[in-house]
């Protein structure tokens, strides 16, 4: 498998070096809104440390991201009044991935409502109020 | 949410009440094939203990299913040649979850190759061949 990259975008969020849309945060994982929501208040969770995906992740990397998904997954239950969760993770190119640091996608959904296509830039206040009530529902 | 439903079909699985094809199995946890794969070697990876989903599930729980789904997804990718991995999780039926009893999709991944469209069983000697490459691989 490929070596991490640093400067991978979520490396850099991390690092402040790009701004992000944080909901929440702990001392091994940080929480943020998907700059292309596939459904209102799609977010994604990422540890601190350095992994590439899954396949390298370590199980205090795993352990400690979905406990945070777990978190995450009742926050928007609670926030948008969803009827379920969808849980993504994608691993390599040909596994979906895009950023080559390791992500779980949190895609709060409703009854009836599809997922909308991958790839869309989704509108930035909009992507910014939901994360307010991700973050009223956390508090 | 609903409680807990002792006769979802991989309960009675896990009690061995109906067939499964298994590939690997721990203290803490199953993997069996899926029968409708949407990829070649489609498996399912669940606690042994009763959940519902993500929702509901222990940290304990979430830590052995996740170190089940880490070992699997190494052994798709040795078994296969895959050159990525997919992992989906379905939370309550707006989430897509259709077996009320925690578990994970993992998903081989060729470069090019679409998952297969949902709901359509696969050959049972097939899946079996898979099966056998997955324990193979885990040997």
């Amino acid at each position: 498998m490929t070596a991490y990259d640093p400067d991978n975008i979520f490396a850099k969020i991390l690092r402040g070096e790009i701004p992000s849309t944080r909901v929440y945060e702990d001392d091994d994982t940080l929480a943020f809104m998907d700059i292309m929501p596939r459904a209102d208040g799609h977010l994604l969770v990422i540890p601190k440390t350095p992994c590439r995906n899954l396949l390298d992740a370590s199980p205090a990397q795993l352990a400690a991201v979905m406990a945070t998904t777990q978190k995450l997954s009742h926050a928007v239950v609670n926030a948008f009044g969803a009827d379920g969760v969808t849980i993504q993770q994608f691993n390599e190119a040909a596994g979906g991935q895009e950023v080559f640091h390791l992500h779980f996608h949190v895609l709060p959904r409703h009854a009836d409502v599809s997922l909308r296509a991958p790839g869309q830039m989704g509108d930035f206040d909009v992507i910014a109020q939901h994360a307010e009530q991700i973050k009223a529902a956390l508090a």
